[in-house]
């Protein structure tokens, strides 16, 4: 019998990975589940993460000519019905304002009073309420495009819910453009989605596969629906973001006409591009290890965590001091176009202090004891090594190399989640093999799969519902310049159509 | 008869104040009614202007140790009516969802359905949901204090909205903070009013008075509410930012407890303080002239427009290079921190650009013709004088004095203000000269009044109340640091408590 390892997380990965993902996130102090069914509160720790998050899309979308607007959280029923299918999509899990005043109820409480006319629904998304305002703004092709971007809350109101994932309100951003043509058009659905494949990629550290989704898994209302999937450790898919084709069809329901440069009335074509909060939880589950969650260096909360060591009270002066001096200097340095991000620990509550900081993420912790101070050294743990190698660094070398340390941990972070996604990733070409790998080869883990299957689909519905139904697999998207591989439909053994990626997901 | 001025904004801010507001809200571009009741669309030169505005406030706040969070934005109704004082406040105007789904209702049309056990309140404010929070977070003196501030949008269901200034959605920020002792939690709430009056003052260039509410105009469930109050330029008060000490009141209510040094379990002294998209309102009317807002530069949604002159096609090569690398070198400079916003415009609509640049407030405006080049000189306009004042003026030294441009229109716009202010403060001790000072001169200029009164009040509700029914006129505040002047009460002519600065207001 081996000996056994103790870990920070408990239970690991491997005993039972979506309750590990629970107590990880709890242990991170990222987000804690609120007393509102489904509705989380986003703690100080993880919504830092968020505002480096959103800061470096809201630079990269800029870049591109986005501009940042506000709209209205309520949407009047009669815009939301506007949409056929977009209706169809929302209706089952939408939050709806009837009221507008809470009134005594004679018993000591209240009820909702002041009926509204017409009902408010709490925006699940806003291209009725942002098409409404696009047909006041665009008259003339010279308005177009109109590139339009919204930070804002969402409400979805899911009946199972999980942290980050699928929680009934998150935050969001989402984009909404319109143009004159539709190529111009596609084009911008691509460029949103090829900029959400980068950031996932070079900030998240999160590679992903990018293509297009079905007819069946399109966004309601959608021509075309592009996606970002990434592999999280149980080998399951993680839909992190989607850029849609409107075509006509919002421009169409909202009326956003303009006048071409013959002075010929025309509908705009629209985009829409978004992604949320989910995003924090597909990095968690792409990096975290048993003993908690692991941040990426360039949207961690906080780079560094300096650990004063006070075992006499005659030390603290010293100690402290010298502290407060590397964190100057290492706050001094850049990283990636701003400053490095330094914590400073110096509560007296012994040694769970490293314990904290390693389920919390941080890529770098130091200690720093008198011995420490003597030798003119500090001794650093890294969140991407096991927590028993650290090593003492001269104090001056590691104020330098800090940058490229955070880099290689970065590099490190992608390299096996890319590493962990090719390996779950199999080609395969008949039904047979294809049920095996999806089928649990223990039944007490009933979670474990083979991962991602690459295989041909004949473009049938019934093909993608049955395998659905059969093995709660998808199809979650159809790879860009991708070929069918030439071994049939992975269901009913008909010609490809499409090479496609099918996989269980969240 | 004096030759008539034309001016952009009609009416003009002497015809018809509240008609000018909207009409220059209007033509800025900067937000718009939407089509649900009272809510506001904040368009892309409003949002930037917010975006200026809630970063350096970010900025402010996280220099005192706050931390930013995102709670629900649901607050369960049981919660709400916990602390009594402040169910009663919100009551009246909240949005209250009462269901989940959308159902056919058999006629082609939708019914909510899916009716919740608890009906959920979109958060007016968010004390109660906090408090739920905090009171999980708090468990030592050791976890004191607790700092926390939230960006968010909120609903308060107003009868009469005005766009930015009363609008039943509106984005704001709340800061939360839990204490160990009285004197701190007092502190921070005089604290981040000095911040609000710092940031009023200094970056919307908008003079303040700071001081208390009176028990009748304190927040709904507060100990002590502290307040900025603007003078408009039709002489009312507006409300800026708020800060309020809570006491053991919310802690109460919510259960905020915590283990002393002395392991006695104590309840927490709280804090709330909040601005929001209203500070927008104010500063447009605290600045704005009869040709449309102005806008401060240190929160400027842009700093300059680049408009380039093209009257023939020939000259479009040598225009636009010289605007492009002008436009270079301006963005390379620093304005407090960041870099020159500089906008483009090169349409080919003539010479209606300026004056929507004009309406739009942007501090500098440039033109740049054929001439302009052989001189190596712009010809600027600046939005703090008459806009047919504007100048040639070498392109290198423009360059290189732009900054000082900035900051000279800057300080303009502050010593304006504050010199209008105070010529419409009057010390009053007299009933007859205080109702004289507040009643319209003109019957058809019913808004036309004194201006602010300082005045002497005993401290009775009864007074306040008459002033109020007589008058419409409240106690803005009770400046900090201010003696009864010794005049005895404005309305029952007993001895002065207080000196009091009353006001209509907004």
């Amino acid at each position: 019998m081996g000996k056994k390892i103790k870990h920070a997380i408990s239970p690991t990965r491997d005993e039972d990975y979506s309750e590990w993902y629970q107590q990880a996130v709890g242990a991170s102090e990222m987000a804690e589940r609120s007393s509102v069914r489904g509705c989380m509160v986003i703690k100080p720790w993880g919504y830092a993460l968020w505002e480096n998050i959103s800061g470096k899309l809201d630079e990269m979308f800029k870049e591109t000519g986005v501009k940042n607007a506000y709209f209205p959280l309520f949407i009047p029923l009669s815009f939301f019905e506007k949409e056929a299918l977009h209706v169809e999509g929302f209706a089952k899990e939408c939050a709806v304002v009837t009221h507008h005043r809470l009134e005594k109820d004679g018993k000591g409480g209240l009820v909702p009073a002041g009926p509204l006319q017409e009902p408010l629904v709490v925006r699940p998304t806003s291209e009725t309420i942002i098409g409404d305002s696009f047909s006041r703004w665009v008259s003339s092709y010279r308005d177009l495009p109109l590139l339009i971007n919204q930070w804002a809350n969402v409400v979805r109101w899911e009946m199972r819910t999980r942290i980050f994932l699928r929680t009934t309100e998150f935050l969001w951003q989402e984009g909404h453009t319109a143009h004159a043509d539709e190529k111009e058009a596609r084009q911008r659905t691509l460029m949103m989605l090829e900029i959400y494949r980068e950031f996932s990629e070079k900030y998240l550290a999160m590679p992903v596969i990018t293509g297009s989704k079905t007819p069946l898994e399109r966004f309601p209302g959608a021509v075309d629906t592009f996606c970002i999937e990434a592999m999280m450790q149980d080998k399951k898919a993680l839909q992190a973001g989607t850029s849609h084709f409107l075509g006509q069809n919002f421009a169409k329901a909202s009326g956003i006409t303009y006048q071409n440069a013959q002075e010929k009335e025309e509908f705009a074509w629209t985009t829409s591009w978004g992604v949320s909060t989910r995003l924090i939880g597909g990095m968690i589950m792409a990096h975290g290890d048993d003993d908690g969650i692991i941040l990426p260096p360039r949207v961690a909360s906080s780079h560094v965590v300096l650990m004063p060591i006070i075992r006499k009270p005659d030390d603290r002066g010293r100690v402290m001091e010298f502290t407060e001096s590397l964190a100057r200097e290492l706050k001094a340095q850049t990283y990636h176009g701003s400053g490095v991000r330094v914590e400073i620990d110096d509560r007296d509550i012994g040694g769970g202090k490293g314990w904290e900081w390693i389920k919390k993420g941080i890529p770098v912790r130091v200690e720093i004891g008198p011995r420490d101070i003597e030798e003119g050294s500090v001794f650093v743990g890294r969140r991407d090594r096991d927590h028993k190698k650290r090593e003492s660094i001269p104090r001056k070398r590691f104020v330098e190399d800090l940058p490229d340390i955070l880099d290689e941990i970065q590099q490190t972070l992608y390299d096996r989640a890319l590493a962990f996604m090719e390996e779950n990733k199999k080609v395969i070409s008949g039904k047979k093999e294809f049920y095996d790998f999806f089928t649990p080869k223990n039944a007490d883990k009933p979670e474990i799969h083979g991962g991602f299957a690459v295989s041909d689909w004949c473009g049938s519905d019934d093909c993608e519902s049955t395998i659905k139904s059969d093995l709660g697999v998808t199809i979650r998207c159809i790879p860009f310049d991708s070929e069918p591989t030439g071994g049939g439909c992975v269901c009913c053994g008909k010609e490809g159509r499409h090479q496609a990626v099918f996989a269980k997901s969240y």
